[in-house]
């Protein structure tokens, strides 16, 4: 029996990579199986996981994604994986549409595309309210002036707690101190004052509104760039005066401009997105 | 202007993957930027190397392959590839022989195919003679019977050169000894007694005639499975009475079988071949 063969996509936003299948075409019957075994890096397709496009269950929604990481957790969102969509259902012909609403395990979210000809130069994010304070992902400490002041191998971090959905906890350090997040991020990863775990930033302030930014991410170690990072690490920024309302997050991946927009308390997220290769591949 | 679209085949010989070209059908201008544009693993299709296979220049060999690595370098040969070359020829319907000559850097190697249905199960290589003294390669110790102890970082290793082309150093170990690859494999293939740099080996014999081996590579660092190096570590575990002549070499990306053959004194290598998937991507 000839095995049943899957066109796919590989694009990455800013070097952060996954493999697209569009579900309207092609059923994926496992994708926890499918995530883990096309993300190898060696025998595999090789990525940060699987991402599926397909029709939403909402009625607000114009598609939907799904996301599996390497490990075949299922993610909620990602802010990278996002513009990738954005891109692909609008230079694939699945829609004439500069607006997409798409359906994610953390709500609808609202693309915007940027297009220059026929292709999709970048893609702007409406990555909802910055929170501050959310039961069950940070414990604050009982001094509320010592409130982001943590411990980790034996070291003090003064940090900023941000949710963008998912939780973050931003450390301004100076250039060296970027290194930190070698040794300290799974330190600070699995802190107590983090029932859930947490995404740790570094970020230095290298020119005005310009932030360089490593990502220690929840379950994946250090990552190329990661979108609700830069979110965060932005609002973190502004709201300590460290940077404006826009700035720039230099990853090591790439560059994403963030704006936290007065009007609507929002946090907009824009960046690029590129079309690697397509490929076909048997299903496992 | 539409970019010219190269098909290309990704495949692993235990775990050592590239990306293959037919270059009779697809031109590669650009070999050494698309090896290392195109092996990129975040931003790229992700390998270790580009395999181009093509019409030999010498009349007495079947097809050619030239192989550059991911830093866009040229390799001499590569066993896992020329593995990987024998499935691709045969099931693609390229050749119709289960003999194939192929013409490498290092010479025309001998390709036999195993082949199952319509499927190539395993192909072995030969890899012709041993050599233990290359000029150029190995410089002996003064003392001839401490010829192979040589200190690293502090440490002394006793291993055993040999050379299957190019040059390699394999040291018997218990198997805690193994991680030493980790800690000192840099140092060794920098030692002044490789002039040309070289191939460390870490082999254990877990049962007989089978070796749990690990490799540093010249230029790469750890690496899942070097043919050359599998080899090497037969060779020397026969030399030393480790093994007998035929032996099982199990790498981090896979096993492999070798045989140094008393009747012609080549050494012959056995292992499986995957095809991964196929895809299109833009020249460069």
């Amino acid at each position: 029996m000839t095995p049943t063969m899957i066109r796919f996509t590989k694009m990455h936003g800013a070097g952060n990579d996954y493999i697209y299948v569009n579900t309207l075409l092609y059923n994926i019957p496992s994708p926890v199986e499918a995530a883990i075994k096309w993300s190898s890096r060696h025998k595999g397709i090789g990525s940060d996981g699987l991402v599926l496009i397909g029709r939403p269950v909402s009625a607000d929604a114009d598609f939907s994604m799904r996301i599996f990481n390497a490990d075949g957790s299922e993610a909620m969102m990602c802010g990278n994986a996002s513009r990738c969509i954005g891109k692909y259902l609008y230079e694939k012909g699945m829609t004439s549409s500069r607006t997409i609403r798409l359906e994610t395990l953390s709500g609808i979210k609202t693309l915007n595309l940027h297009v220059c000809g026929q292709k999709v130069d970048s893609v702007t994010v409406d990555m909802l309210e910055p929170r501050f304070d959310v039961a069950g992902q940070f414990v604050p400490r009982t001094d509320a002036e010592a409130g982001g002041m943590l411990e980790a191998g034996g070291k003090l971090f003064k940090g900023t707690f941000v949710s963008m959905g998912n939780p973050h906890f931003v450390i301004f350090t100076d250039a060296e101190g970027l290194a930190d997040v070698e040794t300290y991020g799974r330190l600070l990863e699995h802190h107590e004052a983090f029932p859930a775990r947490c995404n740790i930033e570094f970020a230095h302030l290298v020119e005005k509104d310009t932030l360089r930014t490593r990502v220690w991410e929840r379950g994946s170690g250090i990552t190329m760039a990661c979108g609700t990072g830069a979110c965060a690490t932005a609002v973190a920024a502004a709201k300590l005066g460290v940077a404006g309302c826009s700035s720039k997050v230099v990853m090591d991946g790439g560059t994403l401009e963030i704006e936290w927009r007065e009007t609507d308390n929002h946090v907009y997220l824009t960046g690029g997105a590129e079309f690697v290769f397509d490929g076909e591949i048997p299903l496992p």
